[in-house]
C-alpha cells in the first residue's frame, strides 16, 4: 500500500498529551462545578435529524451545519449546540422532573472559516435550567458560568448582560420596525468587532436606516457606567408599559441577585451584545477575557423561552449558559495563565532489567500503584540507560530497578530522580513505602 | 412553524440522568485508571480525511463508515474506531517520544444495523503502547484491561486471546493458502456467534475447503484447557521454525507476565478469536461476561504491527485495548449489576420562599457549597409544598428555608428528609454545619 499523507482536517486539531492533560483537568473542574451546583449530566448523539437543527440558528448558522445523507438516505446533522438537542430531549420525555437542571460537555461542529481561537470541532460545556421563567434562573447560570471561570483561575473577565427586549424596545424606540429586527441585531451584534464607524455604515446601506435613526440608536448603545445606573438610564427613554421595560426589570433583577451573591462586579450591561443566535427571547450575555478583548467570547448564553416549543407544543421556558472549553484553553495559553505540561502522568517508572526479569517488573509496578502512586512500566526490553533518559524526559519523580541483586533478596532499587539518592526497599513494603514518598 | 417531532435517529441514543450518572462514574473510573498506569490522554478530531480510515477495517468495515463530502468538497468520515486515529498521530508527530502510551475516551460511529448492545454511536475507552514490539506491553493492555474491568466491579468475565501468527500457522497446517486466508479467518470469527454446524457448512461452500481441511481446522479449534496446557498441545502440531511458533512464543509469554500479576484466571486460549479488524498482526484477544455469553464482545483489541506504517512509511510496532463502555453498560444494567441513579447530584436543595427572599435563599446555596456540600437552589418562585415535593423526587437529603422569620434573624431552618427533623442554624456557619453532617 502507498504511504498515506498523516493530517488533519483545517479547523480540526489534535490535542497532545502536553496540551491534552491541563485541558483534562480543566474539564474536570468544569464538571465538579456544574454538579456542585445540583446539575444532573446529560449526553445526546453527535448526529441528528437535520430537520431538529435546520432553522435554529439563522441563516448563517444553518450553512454551518455539517450535513449530510445518511446510510439510510436520511438527512442527518452534525449538532451545531448542545442547547437545540436539550430542548428536544425535553420536548420528547415529557416525564423528565421539572425545573429541570442539567449540564452537558460535548463536542460540536460547525463548518467555520477557521480563525484564531475559531475551530470547527470544539467542546462546549453548558448548563441549563428549563422550567423557570424566573430571573433567579438567569441569575443562577451566570452565578455558575462565573464560578466555573473563578475554579478554573481565570482572573480577568466580563459577562456582557443584555435582554432581547430591551433591545426591542430600543428598536421600537428608534422607530424600527417589526421586518427590520432582526437584521438590525445582526448588525449591532457586530459592534465589538468591527467597531462603531462601520457598524454605523451597515446600518444606514444594509439596514436603510435614516441617519436620525442611525444616530438615535447610538445614543442607546453608549449608555454607560455600572449596571443599575444604566437600566435606570435607559428606562427612562422607554414608555411606560412597554416591552423594553419588561426586560428592564427582568435584567434588574438578574443583577440584583448577581451583586447578592458577590458577582456584581463580574457583570456590566452592553446594548451592543445580541447574540447571533435566533433561539433567545431574554437575557443574553457574552464573556470576554479582558486581557484578550479581540478574542471573542469564552462563554455566552442568555434566555430561551420559545425554543423547546418548536418541539414540545407547548412552550416551556428556558435559560443557559455555555463556556467554550476550546477557546478559552487558546486564550489562557496565549496569555501564559495554562502552560503545557511535560506530557507525565506517572510519578513512578520502573525498568525491566531483562526479558527473565520482566515478571519481577510487572509485579513492582503493581506494587506501586498499589500504594496509590500512579505508575509506568518501562514496556519493552532495552538498555537500562535508555529507559533512564526516557524516565527523564517523562519527569518521572522516581525510577525503580530490580536487577538479579534486588530479585535474589525480594527487594528493588528506588531512584530519586531529582536528588539522585537511591534506596533498596523491599518489595512488599514498597506500596507503603510509595505511599510514605508520594506528597513529598 | 409546524411543530418538528422531537426524536432519536436509529441506532442513537440519549442517555437521560438517570443512566448518565452512573454511566459518568464509570467513565470516571476507566479514566483513574488509565492514569495509574502511566497513560496520557491524547484527543483527536471525530472527522478524519476519507483516506486516513479507508481500507483499515476490511471491506465490511469501510461500507459501515459515516462518510460524506464536507463543505469543501473534501471527502471526509467520522471515526470509526480510535485506533487508527492514533496510528496518524504517531506518523504525523515524529517527536511524540516513544514508547508513547496513550489512552483515549472518544465516541466512534458505525453505520451497523442496530440490535441488542450494538449501536450506530458508541464511546471507546482506549489504551495503547507504541514503540514495542515486546510481549511485554501486550501482557500490560491486557491486565490494564482487566483492571478497569475490577474496578468497575464486573465479577464474572473472560479475555479470550489468540495470536494472528497462531492463526497463520493453523491454516497453514490445514492446507489453507495465503489467498484464502483471511476470509477464512472471516467465518472462524462468526464461530461463537453462529456456533460450529453453521461454521463449518460457511467453511465448505463460501471457503470452498475440503471436508479433511474443515475436520483438521475443527481439532485445532477445539482444543481446551489450560492455556499454557492448550498452547503446548497446538505448538506440537506446529512445524518447527514455522510463523505459527512465532505465535506461539509470544502468547506463552504474555499468559506468563499475566500469572506473575495474578490476572492468569482471566485469560483463556481461544483459537477462535481472529477480529474482524484488517490491521491485526500479533496477539488479538475479546472479553465477554461470563454471564451474559452470547452478548458480544465488551473489550477487545490487538497488535498492530504494521498500521502506523502505512501513514509514517516506516514500521512501528504497537499493541492496545479497547473498552467499549455502551455495551458493557447495557450488559451490567441487563445483569441488575448496575443500577439507575435516582436522578439527584446534589444533597441539598434550598427552597425560595418569595421573590422578596430569592437573594437570601441564592446566599444560602452558596454557603452550603462553601461547606464542600452540592446545592441546588430551587430555580423558580413556587409554592414551598412544590419545591418539597421536588426535593422529595429528586431525592434531595436536606432541604433548606429561609423564610421572613428565619431570615430576620440571620438563620435559616434546615430540614432533614429522612427523619422530618428540623433545626435552625445561623446562616454564618451553614457551611460548617454542612461540612459536619454530609457523611452521615
Amino acid at each position: 500500500m502507498a504511504k498515506i499523507e498523516p493530517r488533519v482536517l483545517s479547523g480540526f486539531r489534535d490535542y497532545l498529551p502536553r496540551k491534552m492533560i491541563p485541558r483534562q483537568r480543566m474539564l474536570a473542574s468544569i464538571e465538579r462545578g456544574f454538579q456542585r451546583f445540583g446539575y444532573a449530566p446529560l449526553q445526546t448523539p453527535a448526529l441528528e435529524y437535520l430537520e431538529i437543527l435546520l432553522g435554529k440558528y439563522g441563516d448563517e448558522g444553518s450553512k454551518l451545519l455539517y450535513r449530510f445523507k445518511d446510510e439510510g438516505d436520511r438527512d442527518v446533522a452534525l449538532r451545531y449546540d448542545l442547547t437545540v438537542p436539550l430542548a428536544r430531549v425535553v420536548a420528547q420525555y415529557p416525564d423528565l422532573p421539572r425545573p429541570f437542571r442539567r449540564y452537558q460537555i460535548a463536542p460540536v461542529w460547525r463548518a467555520e472559516r477557521p480563525a484564531r481561537g475559531r475551530f470547527r470541532e470544539f467542546v462546549q460545556c453548558d448548563g441549563d435550567i428549563v422550567g423557570s421563567p424566573d430571573p433567579v434562573a438567569d441569575a443562577e447560570v451566570i452565578q455558575l458560568g462565573c464560578t466555573l471561570l473563578d475554579d478554573l483561575g481565570v482572573k480577568s473577565y466580563k459577562v456582557r448582560l443584555n435582554h432581547r427586549k430591551v433591545l426591542a424596545g430600543m428598536e421600537a424606540a428608534c422607530g424600527i420596525g417589526a421586518e427590520q429586527a432582526v437584521k438590525v441585531l445582526r448588525t449591532i451584534d457586530k459592534l465589538p468587532k468591527i467597531g462603531p464607524e462601520a457598524t454605523k455604515g451597515l446600518l444606514a446601506t444594509e439596514n436603510c436606516l435614516g441617519a436620525d435613526q442611525v444616530e438615535k440608536l447610538f445614543a442607546f448603545l453608549e449608555i454607560a457606567g455600572e449596571p443599575l445606573e444604566v437600566l435606570s438610564r435607559i428606562e427612562s427613554l422607554f414608555p411606560e408599559g412597554g416591552v423594553g421595560r419588561e426586560g428592564i426589570d427582568g435584567l434588574r433583577q438578574v443583577v440584583g441577585l448577581l451583586g447578592a451573591v458577590g458577582f456584581g462586579g463580574r457583570v456590566a450591561l452592553d446594548l451592543s451584545i445580541a447574540r447571533g443566535l435566533d433561539y433567545y427571547t431574554g437575557t443574553v450575555y457574552e464573556t470576554f477575557l479582558e486581557d484578550l478583548p479581540t478574542f471573542g467570547a469564552v462563554m455566552s448564553g442568555g434566555r430561551y423561552d420559545g425554543l423547546v416549543g418548536t418541539f414540545a407544543g407547548e412552550d416551556i421556558p428556558a435559560v443557559g449558559i455555555s463556556l467554550g472549553i476550546d477557546r478559552l484553553l487558546a486564550g489562557l495559553t496565549e496569555l501564559k495563565v495554562i502552560e503545557e505540561s511535560q506530557g507525565a502522568v506517572a510519578d513512578v517508572l520502573v525498568t525491566i532489567f531483562d526479558g527473565a526479569h520482566a515478571p519481577q517488573a510487572a509485579r513492582t509496578a503493581q506494587a506501586v500503584r498499589a500504594g496509590g502512586v500512579d505508575c509506568e512500566l518501562y514496556p519493552a526490553l532495552a538498555k537500562l540507560s535508555k529507559q533512564f533518559k526516557y524516565a527523564e524526559r517523562r519527569g518521572a519523580r522516581w525510577v525503580v530497578i530490580v536487577g538479579p541483586d534486588e530479585a535474589a533478596c525480594g527487594e528493588v532499587q528506588v531512584k530519586n530522580m531529582e536528588s539522585g539518592s537511591q534506596e533498596r526497599v523491599p518489595l512488599e513494603r514498597l506500596g507503603a513505602w510509595m505511599a510514605e514518598h508520594k506528597g513529598r
